[in-house]
């Protein structure tokens, strides 16, 4: 289930309902008569639902029971409850979330880097060069130490060859190929149907109370673009990444270009979270969930803020239906924040037992 | 009259109900029972509003009658009509604006060149060397000449001193108490009441047909998100300016902090403004206003788009009620942009004949 767009609002009738009656609201704003129209109709419709759907009402379906689930529900209901101490109007209810890991998974290595990785053998026909030169050498042997040897400059150099050097607009497109084509190793699906049923239903949740959800990555903020409106709700103001260069040129004929270039930009990641949650969000966020030291930084800086605060980490503890690892992982290395996490009573979710269902092809 | 914010709401007889809507819609998300109560009283007290205040209904209402009132209504007219050849969807409804020039005046200096000004002095007596020291001497003997004249290096030096050294939230507070106690000289006026009514209710009316409301200006983006959300109605999230560099730190007792240092980011200005747009928005707008040529390649990049677009530039042509200039102001410099607007069809305002109101203040 999708949350947002048009294929995913099919999926959640009770949804439907509430985007029509939203828009209905809005549009009607200008035209009197249709306001009338439309706000009759909506109580009418709701009313309706009212007796068709109860089940419907449930938050969080595929969230189990318990503790976590329980903190969720709590903060959420004292910071809109009108008059209560707690509440948060809604303009101040923003919530972060981590990317990798976090709403999508991250295992055997960021989907990002497959990517990569994809654009360099595809690139390889071009470049018979890159057959006796590091680090393409490494990513065309699928050899992972030799290209770990590579280093920071490693990294860049496969960067400069796959995401820079074209139009912001043809880089969305070959992102948006690769997501059509490339299929996940283990699980045989697209790489965007990875993504954690539990947060597509809190994503979700959030926003039916008000709250303004956005992504906080390490990942590329371009890349996510491509993705997150449809997999998530997430529109693309409201994804924080990190960057490489873009440059404004006029390419021919006058045209108006960004060109991306082989430059890093900004980091999003680790102390740079906060950075650019306040570069591009410019209010600290009251709700923020993470699964990496990565996002320690983000989970203190959310934490440091006066009034209610919910501070969540994914603990991935499901080798079975998805992946176990944390302190000793090479992707997603959860340590420092899991024992300030658990030190300062964060909402640590176990995977195995707090989510029903982990995928949403899985049953 | 001030779009939103607690006392803006006020104003507003007709928008205090919208909000209302709107606000009860959501909240009846979660439960039905008060959805249908919300919905219904919605549809009352529109009912109750159309026969008591239909004059309210005429958007823009400080604008003259003429074509470019006319252009503003029927392009949001086409993009917004279901079904129509020009229909945008909401999401893809993005209205970036200019800030100085466009939406506050910018004479006889940009406002925050104001402010520094303003904390130099303030500073100046912790530091006596200044006296003797340019670029602080010439900013305190009011030499614009000789303040001129240490260029570009004399500029980072009064950033450094007065916009960095400090936290985030501390520079938020400096910013907060000068416009609390600062006069415009010519209106003596706070500065945050030299905004243009006319591009108030624009802002409004655009937010009215789903657009989401954008500043992107070449101004300090902190600078603007202490006034720009109960001025303009825009949040922080939604602002996209120059910057320069946080870093994120502990500071007492383990409290994390992000420390403004004295190195320029970003400069959300000319070819950055297209670079700002795809870094913070991610998607291009349809409209655009700005009214200078730092606003020239924001305007390329928009009507460069495909479909319908809005391309608007305010030309100062009223030196009664504000100011007259273009081609050979310090300020706002208006002369390419002009010409390639003019001979493409962009809408011109001329603020004299256009604007029935410039201030909220003037009668």
């Amino acid at each position: 289930m999708q949350p947002a767009g048009p294929s995913g609002r099919l999926a959640s009738v009770f949804h439907i309902r509430d985007t029509w009656v939203h828009d209905m609201v809005n549009r009607a704003s200008i035209a009197i008569t249709s306001r009338i129209v439309s706000c009759l109709l909506a109580g009418l419709l709701t009313l309706a639902g009212t007796f068709a759907a109860p089940a419907q009402n449930e938050p969080l379906p595929s969230w189990n029971d318990g503790s976590v689930k329980q903190t969720i529900v709590n903060f959420v209901g004292k910071v809109t409850r009108e008059g209560g101490p707690d509440y948060v109007p809604p303009a101040e209810r923003i919530a972060t979330f981590d990317n990798d890991g976090t709403l999508w998974a991250e295992q055997p290595i960021y989907f990002q880097f497959q990517f990569a990785f994809d654009r360099v053998k595809a690139l390889s026909a071009r470049h018979p060069e890159w057959r006796n030169q590091q680090p393409f050498k490494a990513v065309l042997e699928g050899d992972a130490r030799a290209l770990a040897a590579t280093g920071e400059k490693g990294v860049l150099e496969i960067i400069a060859a796959t995401h820079a050097g074209m139009t912001t607009d043809a880089f969305a497109i070959k992102v948006a190929q690769w997501f059509a084509a490339a299929r996940h190793p283990r699980f045989d699906k697209p790489y965007d149907k990875l993504v954690y049923q539990p947060q597509l239903e809190l994503l979700q949740y959030l926003r039916a109370n008000n709250f303004k959800t956005f992504i906080v990555s390490g990942g590329g903020v371009e890349f996510m673009r491509v993705f997150a409106e449809r997999t998530y709700g997430i529109p693309p103001e409201q994804i924080v990444g990190s960057s490489i260069v873009a440059k404004f040129e006029l390419g021919a004929e006058g045209k108006p270009l960004l060109m991306k270039e082989p430059k890093i930009e900004f980091v999003d990641d680790g102390p740079g979270k906060p950075v650019g949650i306040n570069r591009f969000i410019g209010r600290r966020p009251i709700f923020a969930f993470g699964n990496s030291d990565g996002d320690y930084q983000m989970l203190q800086w959310t934490a440091a803020g006066p009034g209610a605060r919910f501070m969540g980490i994914v603990h991935h503890t499901d080798a079975e239906r998805e992946w176990a690892y944390d302190r000793n992982s090479h992707v997603g290395k959860l340590d420092k924040a899991l024992d300030e996490g658990r030190a300062k009573g964060w909402t640590i979710v176990d995977m195995k037992h707090d989510w029903k269902r982990v995928f949403p092809f899985q049953p």
